[in-house]
Order: structure tokens, then sequence, then C-alpha cells
């Protein structure tokens, strides 16, 4: 689709501005999880919501933590699904080729951007994927406390339609244990009550239930 | 409506979360404009936008500038539309009552968080809607670029519905002369561009198109 920009003169800053009309579009991206409205969630909205989480919640993470550039990995952390689309976390062969479709995702997105810009983007996404930093660390336990946080106020959402199990879940979470343990005790009791109430399958075959 | 939420042990997570539940809701509260995508926004994806704008555009912005409190200020700035609904920025009477709604909204609201935590939300907010530091002024500057874009990008969207004049817009984007004065000016031709297409009302009656 073509979106209309009135280009200005400055060429820096058309190149800013088509990058952000670009961008817009994440608005777009429809993921699996629900809101608390019950309808499903879009990856702006997605990122929005983990950057609160993550200035709400810092205090748990890794000390000392740049939280701005926390907050910037976490309102970009998603826009190469622009590109790409959103890949459910559970969908083992799509994670597979998720980082070969992001990659080349970025390659088209992130050069819209004047260079030095495009450079700055690289690294915080790379840093954000590569998960190694603190900041890193605790932006990606952000971006799976908030899921787990919706699918439960949903009755388990996404998690029933695709009969994820307590292990599948608590696999993609371990994350949080480096990143914020107070916050992975805590995701490990509520999938605890998760799997209990059926919102989840048992943490695997012929256990669980008992 | 209550959300379900799994209730952590520790009180201070309970309220966090609690509050962050509740805040969700913010992907419920529909905007005027649209996104390039031709569906009206949500004020979570517009919160989201903004801080990106601000994020990738600080550069025009007052410096030095305490990026971190920009983007959080936006991250946050629309939370009371939860309980307040969103107001037409082109609404004189809506806008006169907006301020009461909101500071009633931001009561019922913000004292779900811990203590500590509800002090710095209200500081950080009235902060904002102030408008007096380098950090609000910013950030109301890109709160009020995002839409101007998105409204250029959708032929005049909201403004043509609403049959808004190019001079109401000016004057809402006035913020944007001391935050931002190349941005500004980049507006300025905008704006006069979208009334030379009909997006826009002339600048007054019996005047613009001469």
């Amino acid at each position: 689709m073509e979106l209309t920009l009135f280009v200005p003169e400055n060429p820096r800053l058309a190149r800013q501005l088509r990058f952000l009309l670009e961008a817009d579009q994440l608005k777009g991206v429809v993921r699996r999880n629900y809101t608390t409205l019950g309808r499903r969630e879009n990856s702006a909205e997605h990122s929005w919501y983990a950057a609160l989480l993550a200035f709400f919640l810092a205090e748990y993470g890794p000390q000392p933590l740049d939280l701005q550039k926390v907050l910037a990995m976490l309102l970009i952390h998603d826009l190469v699904e622009i590109e790409a689309g959103d890949t459910f976390i559970y969908d083992g062969e799509g994670q597979r080729l998720r980082r070969l479709r992001e990659e080349e995702a970025a390659r088209r997105l992130f050069p819209l951007l004047p260079e030095d810009q495009e450079g700055g983007l690289w690294e915080l996404w790379r840093e954000f994927e590569e998960g190694d930093t603190s900041e890193a660390l605790f932006a990606r336990a952000m971006d799976r406390l908030a899921p787990i946080l919706l699918n439960f106020s949903n009755r388990g959402g996404p998690w029933k339609e695709a009969g994820v199990t307590r292990r599948e879940v608590g696999e993609r979470a371990k994350v949080l244990e480096r990143a914020a343990p107070a916050l992975a005790r805590y995701v490990e009791e509520l999938l605890r009550e998760a799997e209990r109430r059926g919102y989840l399958k048992p943490l695997e075959e012929g256990e669980g239930r008992g």
C-alpha cells in the first residue's frame, strides 16, 4: 500500500517520516492473544503494553537498569512484523523460520531511516533479540509477561484454542527467572492455577491432573 | 467489567498488576483519527505511536531532553481516558469538561498503584498536562504531530468529517513552535497543502482559497 506522506524539504526529516508512517502499520499486525476487551491484540498495542509493564515493574528487574533503553527496545521490538507478520510463540516450525523472515523484514524497513538512526535501530533490535544485556533480558521478560497476564484474564484464550501445555508456557517464560525472579515465581504460580482451571493442558502427558 | 487477575501473595505486586490489568482497557478507547490502515485508532496504539515518534524525532526537540521521561509520559498520558473517554480535540465544549473528567478518572485509577508509584504517576501526568518543562513540551508536540501525519495520510479523515479549518489545527499545533521549530515549519506547510487539497476548510471564512 502506498502511504500518503507530505514530503518535507529536509531530506533527513523526509526519511524519518517515511519510516514512521510505515511503522504505523504495526497496528494492523494481529496477534494470537486477546486484550482484556475480548478481541485479539495487535502488535502496536502489545508494544505499548509491554513498555507500560516495564515502566511500572522495573524494580523487579536487574539493577542497575537503563530504563530508557528498555522502553525504546519494547517500542521497536516488533516493527519487523510489519513485513514478517506475527509468529505464534508455540508454533515451533514458525519460530524456526521467524528469525530469517524478520532479518529480511528489517533489511527492508530499517534503511528507510537516515543511516545513523538505521545503525542505532539495528543495534537496539539485535540486542533485544540476543537477550544478553540486563536491558534486553528485562525487555524480553515483559514481552513474555504481558500475554501471560492477558491469557489468564481471558480464561486461557489462545492457550485453550491451541491446546498449549503448562510446560510449553513455562519454558517460554524461563527468561523471567534471570530477568525478574520475583515475577518468575508469580508466573509459576499463575501457570499452576491456569492448569488447575483447565486454561492450560497438564504439565505433560500422563502427569499433572493426577 | 471485572478483570480476572491471578492475585500474587506480595501485596505490592498485587496492586501493580491490578493497575496494569485495568490499564489494558486503554486498547478499547477509540479516537477520532484513523490509522494508515483506514480504521479508527485506539488510545493504546496512539500512545505507542507518539512514543515512537518521540524516540526517532528527539533531535528536533529542546536540548538537553530527558528522553526516558518523554517516553514514560507518552506511555501514560492517555490512561485517564479509560474512565473519561477520548475527547475530540476540536470539540470546544468537550475540551472544557475534559480536564475535570480526567482528574476524576485519575483519582479512581492511579490509587490502584502502591502509594509511591501513585505519587510518581500523578507528578508525571500533571507535568505532561501543564506542558511547562522541555519533556512535557516535546511529549505534547508528539501527541499532536501523530494524528496530523495520520490525518494527512487519510486524505483528511476526521478533519473532513467534522469540517475542521486550517486555523483550528494550526492553533492546536502551536505547541510544536516552542517544542520543535523545524517540525512546526513542516506542519505549517502540511496544513497549507491539506487546505489546498480540500482535507481542511480554508484558514477562515472568506479567506484562504482566494
